[in-house]
C-alpha cells in the first residue's frame, strides 16, 4: 500500500518553477468557482509524523484564496470536547458549502494513534474504522467531496528527516521527545495505518498516498490531485447522486399499528396529577444534581402530531431544573447556515455539555416525518436517515448520555377539539395555523412514517416511550416517571 | 425495533381464503418475470427459535414454482466448509440471476449465536457485522435484491408456543432441548439481535420485522411483501445502480512509478540457476507435506502482462508438488453460469480445502487490469472492486490461508522479442494470438491500472511481490523464494 511513496520521487526546481504559476491560477479559479457549486471540500491531510503535513496546509492556504479555506491543525482535544460524543469536534468544524476544510489531524488520528500504542485491540480499531467509513459516506451522500491524503515516509527517510530538521537550529524546534518516540513506533504505525486506508479506501474517497521525501514533489502532487477532483467535480453536469434501488415501505396487511395499539382512554385525575407531578419534579431536580449526571448528559426529543401537548410537557420538566442546566430547542426549518452543512449538522451543534441537557421540541426525526411526507427531500434522502440517525444516537449513548424519546400520541377528534379550542382563545390563536390544518389532512401518511420510524430506530440504546396524551395530565406524568426511571438507571 | 412486532397480528381466515389465490398467482407471474430479468433475489429468513422460519419457508415454495427457489436450510457446516474460509459455504449457495435464493439460516447465524453466548465480545461482533454489511453492499451493487426477514416472539409468545408444540404429539419433535435453552437465553438474544439489525438495516437491504405469533399473518406478511418488492423491482424501467462519484485516478506528476523503479537487469546463470531451482523445490515439497500446513491452504496469484513468464513459473511450482495437493486455474473469459453471478463468485468456488494449493493463472485481478482497460466492467464497478478484493482477501487471510501475489515484469522490447519467438517456433503459436497484439498497444494504460492495482491491493496480509522477469531464471527463483519464505514463516 505504501510501496509506491517509497521510490524517491523528485520534482525538478525548473519543472517546479513551470508548473507552479498555472496550478495555482487554475486552483484560484476552481476555487472561485466552488463558492457558488453547493458543496463543500472536505481534505484531510494524515501521515507519519515529520512527512510535512503542516507545510503542505500552508502551501495550499498561500496557493489560494485563504479566506474560503477553513484549516484545522488538530491535537488534544479541549474540555468543552472531551464533554461531548467524539465526533463533536469534528461535526463542529466541517466547511460549509462552497468552502474548502483542510484537516490537518482528523477522525483518524485518535484510532490509529490508540490502536498502535496498544491501547485498544484490533476488534476495536475495526469498530471506528467502520464508523469512520458510515460518517464519510454520509459526507458523501450528503454532496461533500472527500479527499484523503496520506503522507509517507519510508522508516528510514524518517529518521534522516528529524536528524536533519534536528541539526539545523532555525527547525530544531519542529523536532519533540514524542517524535522520536513515535518513530520508535514505526513498524506498529505502519501496521495499523495500513490497515485503516485499507478500511477506509472506498470508490468515493479513496486514500491517496503521497510520498514526502521531496517537499516539491510532495505539494505538487497534493495540489495537482486537488485540482483534478476538483474540476473533475465542478465539471459534471449533475452533482453525483448515490441512488440506491430504495425498497417502500412495508404496507400492512392488517391495521394494526403500534399507535392505534395505544389505549388512549388512560386519565389521570387532577388531584393525583398534582400529587404525582410534584413528587416526581421533587426527584428529577434531586438527580440531575448528583454525582452520577456530573459526567453524562441528557438528551431529550419530543414528538408527536400537531396539538399533542409536546410544549406544556417539556414546560413541567423545565420547571424542576434549575436554568443554567438545561436548553430548549424548537426545532422549525433550517436557518441558510445549516442547509449548507450535512443534515444532522444543526443537532450536533446544539448537544449538551456534561450535566447538562438538551431538550429538542421537534428534532432529527424531521427527515424521516415532515421531510418525507412532505417530499421535502429525496425518498433515498430520507430512507438513508435512519441508518444515520442510529449512527448518531448511538455515538450520543457511548459517550454516555442518555437519550430519552417521547412520541406524544392523541386521536385525530381529540386533535380537532384542541384546535378549535386555540381558535377559540385569543391568547392561544399564535398557536395554530392553515398549515396545521393541512397536515392533519395528511394523518394516514405521517401515521405509516411514525411507525416506519418506531421500527427503525426504537433500539436499546435509545428506545421510544409512546405517551398516551389524550389525557394531558396522564401524558406529563408518563413522561415525567420514564426521565426520572432513566435518570435513576444511570 | 421489535415493538410492532408484539401487537398482536392476526388475519381473519376469511380475509385470507380471499387473498392468497390471488397473491399465489401474482407471485407466480412475478417468478415468471424473474426468470428473464437479470438479477437473483436473495431472500433471509432469520429470527428467534420456534418463529415459524422453516414453515414460512415452506409456503413460499408451495406458493411458487419451487423449480426456481433454491432453497437452503443451514446448520452446522460441513467438514469441506469448515476447511474454507466462513463466507464460502454461503458464496457457494447464492442463486443465479433469474432464482430466488431461500436462506433459513443465513450469514448472521453464527456472529449472533456467538455473541449471544458470550463467546465473543461486542467489538468482535461489530466487526463481524461491518463485514456482512460490505457483503450484502457487494451484493446489491452486483444487481441482487436483498429481501431480509427477521421472525419475531416476545418472550411470553414464545414459552406458549414452545409449550403448545410440546404438548401435541404430532409437533413435539420440532422441540429441542436447545430451544429450551435457547429460551433461557431470550432476553440475552434479543439485545445482540437488535444490534444486529440495527447495524445491518441499510436504506437497500432493511431488515423486515414480521411478528410470527399468528402463521397466517405471517405468511401472508412474508408473501405479500415479496411480492410488492419483486414487482417494484421488475417494473424499475432500468436496474439500480449505484453510481457513485468516482474519482479519477491520479494522474501521477513524474514519471517515476514502481514498474519503472524495477531493475529488469537482473540475471542468473544457468548454473546458479539449477542449483538454487533444485534446492528450493526440495524445501517446497517438505513445507507443503508438513504438519503445519495441514490446517491451512495457499492461494497463488499470477498476473503479469502477455508473455511475461507465468506458465513457466507455475510449472517450477507444481514441479516440486504431489499432484493431489494443487490445482491450476487458468483464468480466461467467465463461462454462462459465473456471469449470472457476482464478480467474485468464480474464484470463491475454487478455493482449496487445507493442505492445498490453488494456483491462479490470472485472477480476480482481472476485474482492476483487463476489464478496466478494455471496459469491460463500467468504471463504478472497477472502482468498488479494490475493496471488494481486499474484503476477500483478508477472509483468506483470516481463515488461515497464505495469499501470494505475483506480478511478473518485462520490457515492452523484451515482450517483443518473445512474441516474435513464439511466431517463429511452430509448437509456440498457439500462444500469440492478434489479441496479444493488440494489448501491447496499451501498454501504458495497462502500467497505469497494475500501479493503482499495487497501491491499493498490496496489504500486509496479502502482499504483492514485483518480480523482475526479463530474465526467466532470475524470474522463477525470486518467485519460488519468495513462496518458501511465506509458507516458512506458518
Amino acid at each position: 500500500m505504501f510501496e509506491s511513496a517509497e521510490l524517491g520521487h523528485r520534482i525538478d526546481k525548473e519543472v517546479w518553477d513551470r508548473e507552479v504559476p498555472a496550478l495555482r491560477e487554475a486552483l484560484l479559479n476552481a476555487q472561485f468557482e466552488l463558492a457558488s457549486a453547493g458543496f463543500p471540500v472536505i481534505l484531510l491531510v494524515a501521515g507519519v509524523d515529520g512527512a510535512g503535513k503542516s507545510e503542505t496546509v500552508n502551501t495550499l492556504n498561500e496557493w489560494m484564496d485563504p479566506r474560503h479555506i477553513e484549516t484545522h491543525g488538530l491535537d488534544a482535544p479541549s474540555e468543552e470536547e472531551l464533554e461531548r460524543p467524539h465526533m463533536w469536534r469534528y461535526w463542529r468544524l466541517l466547511p460549509p458549502k462552497g468552502k474548502i476544510g483542510i484537516f490537518d489531524g482528523s477522525w483518524y488520528t485518535w484510532p490509529i494513534r490508540e490502536r498502535a500504542h496498544g491501547r485498544t485491540k484490533t476488534s476495536e480499531l475495526d469498530q471506528d474504522l467502520a464508523r469512520i467509513a458510515r460518517f464519510e459516506q454520509m459526507l458523501i451522500q450528503e454532496g461533500a467531496l472527500v479527499l484523503k491524503f496520506w503522507m509517507h515516509l519510508s522508516k528510514d527517510a524518517q529518521r534522516k528527516r528529524l536528524k536533519s530538521l534536528e541539526k539545523d537550529p532555525r527547525t530544531r524546534w519542529r523536532v519533540t521527545s514524542r517524535d522520536w518516540k513515535h518513530f520508535e513506533m514505526y513498524d506498529a504505525f505502519r501496521g495499523v495505518a495500513e490497515r485503516a486506508l485499507r478500511a477506509t479506501s472506498t470508490g468515493e474517497a479513496p486514500w491517496i498516498v503521497v510520498e514526502a521525501t521531496q517537499a516539491r514533489y510532495q505539494r505538487l502532487t497534493v495540489g495537482k490531485i486537488l485540482l483534478e477532483r476538483l474540476r473533475a467535480r465542478l465539471d459534471q453536469p449533475a452533482p453525483p447522486v448515490i441512488q440506491p434501488a430504495a425498497h417502500p415501505p412495508a404496507r400492512p396487511v392488517d391495521t394494526v399499528n403500534e399507535l392505534r395499539a395505544l389505549d388512549l382512554t388512560k386519565r389521570l385525575e387532577p388531584k393525583e396529577y398534582e400529587d404525582e407531578l410534584l413528587t416526581l419534579q421533587g426527584r428529577l431536580n434531586v438527580l440531575v444534581r448528583r454525582p452520577a449526571f456530573r459526567k453524562r448528559a441528557a438528551v431529550l426529543v419530543f414528538e408527536g402530531m400537531d396539538a399533542a401537548g409536546k410544549g406544556g410537557s417539556i414546560r413541567r420538566i423545565t420547571q424542576a431544573l434549575d436554568a443554567r442546566t438545561y436548553r430548549i430547542h424548537p426545532i422549525a426549518a433550517p436557518t441558510e447556515e445549516e442547509r449548507a452543512q450535512p443534515y444532522l449538522w444543526r443537532f450536533w451543534r446544539q448537544l449538551p455539555r456534561w450535566g447538562r441537557l438538551a431538550i429538542f421540541d421537534r428534532s432529527w426525526y424531521g427527515r424521516v416525518l415532515v421531510e418525507r411526507v412532505e417530499g421535502f427531500c429525496s425518498e433515498a434522502d430520507w430512507r438513508r436517515a435512519y441508518g444515520e440517525i442510529n449512527d448518531f444516537e448511538d455515538q450520543l449513548a457511548r459517550s454516555g448520555d442518555v437519550v430519552v424519546k417521547f412520541w406524544l400520541s392523541i386521536s385525530q377528534e381529540e386533535q380537532l377539539r384542541r384546535f378549535e379550542a386555540r381558535q377559540a382563545t385569543a391568547f392561544k390563536h399564535f398557536k395554530i395555523t392553515d398549515e396545521d390544518w393541512r397536515n392533519r389532512e395528511k394523518w394516514p401518511a405521517y401515521e405509516a412514517a411514525v411507525c416506519d420510524m418506531l421500527d427503525r430506530t426504537s433500539t436499546e440504546i435509545a428506545p421510544w416511550t409512546l405517551v398516551e396524551s389524550e389525557d394531558k395530565r396522564y401524558g406529563r406524568i408518563k413522561i415525567l416517571k420514564t426521565l426520572v426511571a432513566r435518570l435513576e438507571a444511570l
